[in-house]
């Protein structure tokens, strides 16, 4: 039983969590663009590849399926889950099974405003977003929509390119320099996080760990506290099941008032799943179970509330490769 | 002989370090202001402190001094490295070494425009920078200055606050927010940092460790390679030795074409410091030797070239306390 997994970039604690799933099993294998990527030292074995725009890449990865007898596959960054999605069939070819969910709903997920409308017109909360100025500035004057509001890329990952916008004359500036952005109502309350497990067999979901963010006064440190509300964890089920997400997904909220919010949907391992997996919400077992055929058994919310996550950084140390 | 680090926020190995240099020699001692710091959990025993800003707080840190039988003290954070030094003789009449420069020059480096012409006047090459932006704009119709340019707040350490700027609308825009910026000229070139350590008892450079800064596409993440250049090793040593600092510094330079250009220094450990010390160069041991009363000896460029560095986060877990 061997595992790959693409683009792991600087995502050290998700390559050694799969070597502890797959220790005694078979080997971790990863792949990245770059030889500085940290993560892939990690590994058991690792992976040089061409980046995902190269029309070559998807036979290259096929490839080190086959060499590597890959007996599952999943990517860490936002692109190449639909890539992964679209070529499905090419890698059940070569027995290789793609962890992650369709490729409409990859494509709807990374779009924030096809998830925001996908969203609405199922009846959940999510902040009102607009790609039309105009039809914003006319939401402010009818005293529909206020300043502040968030600038987002619409497709985008992370908070690259997120700015937080007090006046209309910033707001034209930051058009002006890009116009791929869009405009998210600001909403004021509690952020929150969510990873979920859903069965690549049963498509039930058997784990969520939900974390509040907890904003530091310095800005970029992350920080989270494990909490459970069977209201969200209801929210959620109903919410991934109805979308029909496959595998491991990242889900943030806000809770404004007692209301959740849904605000954006990574179908992937997100930047905070460490804290999830530390709490005992260990996915990368239960990915295992489903590469062996085995689906996995519900445990939403077993593991403990008031658990605190403090991300620091840690280096590796490579000479020059000659 | 034991050991105490203030403000340690994330920098877990930073703690670890001193914690290895100090084994079997006494305990090494961190504070935070909060309970979320996740290096406190790496040091041997910690302490939650009042904010440096709260009028009680040296007498505070001097009873921790008293109370555990510290020899020498540092900071990580910037706004205490004047405070720390200000107060050197009342740690010194309990026993404490402060590690670190004086007063005047904390202060001085940590004012960009402040440190700007102290090192013109000297003849050091440095970005040139204006806190008067008619003075910058007139420098710019005279053909003397040019777009993009930096607008970094003029006190401020990491990236915070910092912006690359291409027009003078965006330019008004970012002043009319923030009136403690100021600008500073882009330098195009390969941006290079430092971490040198100047004996507390003789005032030598004794260690230089120079690190080229690798940009990614992507972003944030922080990746630097290790080289030596003697001219570059000579120009720090004269500098340090001339301006007079004490202790650990950080500096960041450019190089533009073959000229050396200083930027910024930080008289404490930089973020960085993890690539030295894992190439070798260990100042904690000589920040213990200095406190035991030695000298060290001169090792600069005492490390390999070409050995890569990554950064990558890992995180801490605490459960609630109660």
């Amino acid at each position: 039983m061997n595992f790959l997994i693409l683009a792991v970039g600087t995502r050290n604690s998700i390559v050694r969590y799969f070597r502890r799933a797959f220790e005694g099993v078979g080997t971790v294998i990863a792949s990245d663009v770059s030889e500085l990527s940290s993560a892939i030292y990690d590994a058991d074995k690792f992976y040089i590849v061409p980046p995902i725009s190269d029309s070559r890449y998807i036979d290259f990865i096929l490839g080190i399926c086959v060499r590597e007898k890959i007996d599952g596959v999943l990517s860490l960054i936002d692109p190449e889950l639909s890539l992964l999605a679209e070529n499905e069939e090419k890698f059940k070819d070569v027995g290789t099974t793609v962890i992650g969910s369709s490729y409409e709903l990859c494509e709807t997920s990374l779009d924030k405003i096809q998830l925001f409308h996908w969203l609405i017109d199922r009846g959940y909360n999510s902040p009102r977003s607009w790609i039309d100025k105009r039809a914003f500035y006319k939401a402010v004057e009818s005293g529909d929509a206020a300043y502040p509001v968030f600038m987002k890329p619409r497709r985008g990952s992370a908070s690259i390119g997120v700015s937080k916008v007090d006046d209309r004359d910033t707001l034209e500036l930051l058009f002006a320099h890009d116009n791929n952005l869009m405009i998210q109502e600001f909403l004021n309350g509690q952020e929150i996080g969510a990873d979920v497990y859903v069965d690549m067999i049963s498509g039930e979901v058997v784990s969520i760990f939900t974390k509040k963010k907890i904003k530091m006064r310095a800005g970029e440190t992350d920080k989270s506290v494990s909490f459970k509300d069977p209201t969200l964890f209801s929210l959620i089920e109903k919410f991934v099941t109805e979308a029909g997400y496959r595998g491991q997904i990242d889900i943030d909220l806000f809770d404004v008032k007692g209301k959740y919010y849904i605000v954006e949907v990574n179908p992937r391992f997100g930047g905070g799943y460490p804290h999830a997996y530390e709490c005992g919400c260990d996915h990368t077992k239960m990915i295992l179970e489903n590469l062996r055929g085995n689906t996995n058994r519900k445990v939403v919310g077993d593991y403990d509330e008031g658990v605190y996550m403090m991300k620091y950084s840690e280096v590796k140390i490579v000479p020059e490769r000659t």
